[in-house]
């Protein structure tokens, strides 16, 4: 286990990171992490459980685990839950803060000049061009963090986690939902590999950046091979991340974790990681386009009470939750139903009752098919 | 309805209590509020049940209800749920602020003159002493809210909320737990009246003050009585309140709205406020004396796994919860057992798994007896 | 006055702006709009000020304000300050929320269809041009309000917001710094016309999209120009939106709002929007790029304390404060001079002295020239 | 210095007091903490002043100092602020935690048993008796340290904090105001002694317990004197503990903490804990009883303009500060005058415009008088 300090308080005293590594160093890298936003809990239980787990199987390359990715974030208490999934200083949502660091926009900025490097390896083998590749990512991102003008909180924690998972083949970005569903962010190009996690819900997601550590991870890879076929070459796009949505916030359960491990350790067997297949039977995944993944907003204030739950199958104009709104109390005018506008399936639903207008209340998978 | 007035805001709009009014002027007066803490809603979604409920039933006295009485927690959203329990400004604990203005250190402060009051009304009636009493009381309060120095956000509310109850017979203070049961603070007087509430743990407590809603409600009757009686005549303590909490913050149901309407209209029933009795029929009522509900906190930074749900019992030594501790990640001595110290019953606990050392994460009630 | 509901709350009380129009309906249509961060108070004062003022000058135009424009966040009280930078459920910055309605991107997203506007428009008059584009914008952000899913907070703001600019032909959206000097926002096109505002410091920034409300306005503008120009027609870039920084947050003057009325009237009358020139004198003007305007950030945690002011010329290697460090307490070391890495001016400094590692500390305009 | 761990966060890191230590061990105990309200910086800043200046003076006596005594809350930055004053997981107020440990009815609570002690100590000399004090104090706060139960989180810090002074004669709680001057609360048998800290405001205290820290040091001294005298004998009350206001929150200046370290030093020369006389000459403070020390409110929401700085003296009638109404905004209407209740010296002030109705806004000193 190695320390990786991120943060130093106005104390003095420094958060850390712990990052984990199993395996041996030929073979492809696996990087996975864990509460990038603090309320999100579930995953931290299940890298525990993982690496209990590969104490007795054989790893045939490098598997590196963040549990507790974002200490800043765990670690923020607010009233009787986590103020977890912004920055209480700046506002900004922990897994927005990525850098698309091979963006030829950001070669000014200290960002990666890709042309340089394409032109340089354009007659290499593939190994090669992944390793100098690797390399230059993880150079470029330690350069940001020794600005002369320091370094905000923020980017000091982008630049590190996308520093851990640098020279990663695979990345596992171990989150939660609300009240949720398992899910699972697949981009596009992973549809079939995608499999191996029997996740009940997928969000099929466009290899576009917004952002996000998933994002952050693949596109240095598409820009390559983007920038390859530019220059007459085609590359594979070998690279594979995911958003693991691993149920709700706010809570942890061993024995799920036990599930979850399964999961995760069936897509590692079947990406030949480790030799492992899950005894564990799992009811068909579904999918859809991230275009097709909606929410719902509260119409008006007031309390909702919900009718469906994570998970449930949901036909368009069903009910899905009955607002009760506080200046009609005592009248039947008092609640106001919430209908769905399609057939779907429910992937999570708001954590409170307390609604404002505006606040985001169900989330469908509309126009659901087999993974 | 009639809408009062209690914060304005900085954009100069008002936050403005809702209070509805059912029954004749002639016979008890009972006072019901709910969601005082922000976060705790279903109290608010009972009493719409409950005026639903009382259009069909025959009122001997008056209900005053005040669902949502504390406009300003229950809309401050913070993250996905509300930052219910204190004032985000001062930090008061809004169940905590309420003024024992019949105390005889409070003279001084504006509050009453009890030693005048009793020695003017030593020889009326007791229904005289009540109406004068009770009128007094209102006045008092009254004269806070108009300091020419101004009224602080907290006592502007508490000022208000003890001024909708001034007149009151009985007090229903609508709360809930964090993950908890149903259950009862009882005044130790209100041992028998409890009982008809059917509440599955009621915790007895002593006529004493800690600034709490309920406890502002009786002392001012705790004090008169006992005034009464050092002037050599004893009047009986006829006042009622309690604090009821419906089960788990953040959450409605409106279907559990009717259950706990049918708790409350049996004890108004019990009490001659209406003709009723329930249908329905309940588990024993428990019961603990206040100086045996214990809370157990976390004795290090971790993540919970909760081993027990609220009301079931447990035997000393039996593991309450484990929890997973982050610098152990991986070995077997991250899980750190959280043991019962005495038989008892779980009433409440903790809403997240995150833990600081410290957190408060299980409520129990030792040495339970039938109420 | 005209009241226009944004938000409404858990409590079913509405949250409303207040929008004031003066001047008749012909000629340009200027919008002004304060205190969108919610902690920054000035403008508010500064619109109150306009509006007395403007009662007796002669408006050839429309002038329409909306002093704080977002009722949320001003009422925001967090301890003895404003949560006011952003959301406090979803910590979307204010002023990072809004849309580039005209961006070809968006148009399947309910955006604008540019290219059929143009090749509608292709042999209009500008005028005719400006009047049919307003309206396409109004319509387009009014169709956004009314979704079937219902809208964020944050669009429900965003939308109504720029649907009140939407006619405008100019825009100002008064903000403030932390602790900082008056200083402007000036799109590039437009450096000529911010002389009128004699700001002391002036940021140069390009026609680019970084979702705030100034660059918001002017985006369909520099959209529609070049996509006229792509179907081989020049028409002019009239447009001009700033954001206009006055002081520093959490603070009113009254007196200060004078001076600063002073500055805009004086460029309402270089625009000819009024007739007027200001008798005040003030310093020269002095403007960077925004590539040039540096962030330092705390090297570690520690208490600053400030060694210069906002407005200060700084030179290169200058001490601009110096962190007590809490783990060297009491010895030489516990004192880290942070110096300038060039020479400039000191736009803005942090609003406390309480750093962690990572917390913007000094803003500075480097390479700084006349405007 | 020795690190004292009090806190631990989820992450498993520790936040820990640095307690340094300077002196012989004969002779009085002096106890200094600071930072207790995390957004109340400057003493922290005094006592690196003080530390360096102890260097080259000999001190009678042992100093204890304990610089940020509150890592929780020093660490808890909130937007550009620090959520200081209260714990953002209980509300509980960081000043309110503390426990009168020598109070008859706490002794069932694992208080001291104080008429046993007085009687096991009726003929003991006075030194003995103070020393034995002392060390039972620090016996009980060590026990309930140890519950088996757990601690709380404001407990934790309460009974270390408490531990730590648990042997001192003379206690100093560093704090500051919002914006404010210099002062000091003055136990009302320190009246004498306090003239030497030439603080301009002194707040005499009765002896008193409302749970701060002053109060917390000094009542279990008083209620030794008063069962001593109960049983007959009559001790001298020899502690002394101040609050000591070190002006404005969120802010430190290095010149300034030179400055409040000759109020602390020439303090310590009254008490013959070290030899030294200031050179400083400081204006005459003034004092009144806390009865008479004010607090204003916003009798509406709106911003405030401020008219009178911390010191100033100001006349009944006098115009404190310009509350703009924003539903008045371009209106005579719109500036409500906020006007003195009666002469007096103004201390503090709200450390920004924005109020709601019943913000605290002004801090004034009524009744003033030498001290």
């Amino acid at each position: 286990m190695q320390k990786v300090e991120v943060f130093q308080e106005t104390s003095s005293d420094s958060l850390s990171l712990r990052v984990y590594e199993i395996g041996k160093k030929i073979g492809p890298t696996v990087y996975i992490q864990s509460s990038l936003h603090g309320a999100e809990l579930q995953g931290t239980a299940v890298i525990h459980e993982l690496i209990l787990r590969l104490k007795s199987i054989e790893v045939s390359g490098t598997i590196r685990l963040a549990p507790a990715a974002n200490p800043r974030s765990i670690n923020q208490l607010s009233g009787p839950f986590t103020q977890g999934r912004f920055s209480p200083v700046t506002g900004d949502n922990w897994n927005r803060i990525f850098w698309d660091l091979a963006n030829p926009a950001q070669k000014n900025n200290g960002g990666l000049d890709l042309k340089s490097f394409v032109s340089n390896h354009l007659n290499s083998d593939f190994l090669c061009i992944q390793k100098a590749y690797k390399n230059l990512i993880k150079e470029i991102l330690k350069n940001k963090l020794c600005s002369e003008y320091g370094v905000s909180e923020s980017k000091a924690l982008a630049y590190t986690l996308q520093g851990l998972a640098a020279d990663a083949d695979y990345v596992l970005d171990l989150h939660t939902g609300s009240k949720a569903v398992r899910y699972l962010y697949v981009p596009i190009h992973c549809r079939e590999s995608a499999k191996a996690f029997f996740m009940p819900c997928n969000l099929l997601v466009p290899l576009e950046f917004g952002n996000a550590f998933d994002e952050a991870s693949f596109m240095p890879w598409v820009h390559l091979t983007n920038t390859f076929k530019e220059a007459g070459r085609n590359i594979p796009l070998q690279f594979e991340s995911y958003t693991v949505e691993l149920g709700s916030e706010e809570t942890i359960s061993l024995h799920d974790a036990k599930v979850d491990a399964e999961r995760i350790l069936n897509w590692l067997g079947s990406k030949g990681i480790i030799k492992y297949e899950t005894p564990y039977s799992f009811p068909t995944p579904m999918a859809c386009h991230l275009k097709d993944y909606k929410s719902y907003f509260a119409p008006s204030g007031g309390l909702m009470d919900f009718c469906v739950e994570p998970g449930d199958t949901i036909n368009k104009g069903q009910i899905l939750g009955n607002l009760l709104k506080l200046d009609k109390i005592g009248t039947d005018s008092a609640i106001v139903p919430i209908q769905s506008n399609a057939y779907g399936i429910l992937v999570s639903r708001a954590s409170s009752s307390n609604c404002h207008s505006g606040s985001e209340v169900f989330l469908v998978m509309e126009n659901p098919e087999p993974l």
